[in-house]
């Protein structure tokens, strides 16, 4: 097997390296979900991490790796999502400058909460092409250092320290959940789970609405043109070069999840649990609750990805 | 003053009694929060309990008081709210029988959550009249124990260790917030922080459109016939005869809050905090966020009471 792009030493590494900044989010349980899935069922909160999302780790850990140079150029992303929140507030703990490029017709909530952690917001064409071709030219204008939201190294060495964190708190298990997008929660968590327990099962949950890492990991290969329709947002970009190679290389086991199964999993940890998430983390809640993974007697974590979610939006789901 | 029909020891015995059964409930902080009272705050997080609600607290230690003759006879309330759920699990794990009457037009909901928790539930006129003597006419039947939602001594008690947890993690306070509504939170919670930390203060929060306790409190008098037309379903009992002596005996402070406030904090608390709280926990979080208490510099708990809300009719506040 080549060597992956991220080690087990990184995730140590990257553990230490975040500590003063990331909140030790909490690990939940409920003897809701505990009955309906007949397992022993652990949550780790990461809706209550800073920012609202496991984002925060990765982006924390890319931006201590800066070298005083960079640090001086600052940091740049296109996001309009959890990682612009987290990499804008990774910065701004750092001293660092963020510039965030952001399609023109995002939320003006997600403009302004990049905003109010300190980073400077640049708008660009709602288009793949408008976003890279924004990119590059703020980076050549600043000179600021491109941080991936999922296929950069450091950020994937990053996720990967919330089941770092699950693992020391509840101690063996038998199954970790963790939903996909881009591949950088899961690449983490895999590379963290094979060294800390490796008989453990890890299983990537993906909306069917947006399989691309189902069929191109079932292909040996990439899908890059897709259509996603989810309404789990964060889980809509494809994988990354890096993250398809660490999930291909580390035989990544994945399970598809229904619409109507994201929305039923958010409504039952809202209502029993009392906590927000978004679609994208009732997507690893899913496949317990539908019975799509069959975990009887088994302990499980589960990855609760973020809890940043519109209200508004939220009420039309539950309608 | 009169000895009052609850004391410290009496906390103190409910703290050590309920424990093996009550969730040590986490208390959380918010960066956000903070910012806007110019504080550090401290949300002792009951809607994360068992049951949803701080009301099990004092349920479990009531069932846990019977003598064995009472048990074999069981216990009764009514209540549509909280405190059946509770009392429910309480006796079940108690292994009590549990009758709860319920207005015949409660929701559907609430009645078969009680029964999941094994109560026998029995539907009365949803009238005053309806409730007793339905109450009446069950207890001479089965000489089931009925135990007030919030003026039974050992439920007042088992309040009182909601702030005990609180004290214990977080260390001094200069302020504690909870919601009144019946008073049994409020009085349990006056009791434990005058022996505790005699001098911090302790702020009662009520809707304005159900200000018995404020009006009655002032006036030396409870008052008992009033309309409540609040959101804050949990708060629409009047104080009862002992919370009423004890908030009274104890000079309790009070503070109203508008309707306005209430769904403005519950909102805030939801999208920054990403926890579900009922409306009722939102009243004591409303005059933080209003201003209307000066919190700056204080370090202060608030007792978020509980978090069984139904997800419909909170996003419609939201609206």
């Amino acid at each position: 097997m080549a060597r992956l792009p991220v080690t087990w030493e990184a995730v140590e590494a990257a553990a230490q390296c975040i500590a003063p900044y990331v909140r030790q989010t909490p690990v939940m349980t409920s003897r809701s979900v505990d009955d309906a899935a007949r397992a022993e069922v652990f949550f780790k909160c990461e809706n209550l991490q800073r920012t609202g999302s496991f984002k925060f780790r990765g982006a924390c850990n890319a931006v201590a790796q800066l070298s005083e140079a960079e640090r001086a150029r600052g940091v740049l992303t296109h996001s309009s999502g959890n990682h612009a929140q987290a990499l804008a507030r990774a910065a701004q703990l750092h001293r660092v400058v963020a510039h965030v490029v952001m399609p023109e017709d995002a939320p003006e909530v997600k403009r302004s909460a990049a905003r109010d952690f300190g980073a400077r917001v640049i708008d660009c064409a709602p288009t793949h092409d408008g976003r890279v071709e924004t990119a590059t030219r703020v980076e050549e204008e600043t000179g600021a250092r491109f941080i991936s939201a999922h296929d950069d190294p450091h950020v994937i060495a990053g996720q990967g320290t919330a089941a770092c964190e699950l693992v020391a708190e509840v101690g063996p298990l038998d199954l970790v959940l963790a939903p996909v997008g881009g591949g950088g929660l899961l690449s983490g968590t895999l590379i963290a789970m094979r060294h800390l327990l490796p008989t453990a099962e890890v299983i990537g949950c993906e909306p069917a609405a947006a399989d691309d890492a189902y069929r191109g990991l079932r292909a040996g290969e990439r899908v890059t043109e897709f259509v996603p329709r989810t309404i789990a947002d964060g889980l809509r970009t494809p994988l990354g070069e890096r993250t398809f190679d660490i999930l291909h290389s580390l035989a990544a086991d994945l399970v598809l999840v229904s619409e109507a199964e994201i929305v039923a999993a958010m409504r039952f940890v809202w209502e029993r649990m009392k906590i927000l998430i978004e679609p994208s983390s009732a997507v690893a809640v899913a496949p317990l609750l539908s019975g799509s993974i069959d975990c009887a007697g088994k302990r499980v974590g589960i990855l609760l990805s973020g809890g940043n979610v519109d209200l508004g939006a939220a009420l039309r789901l539950f309608g």
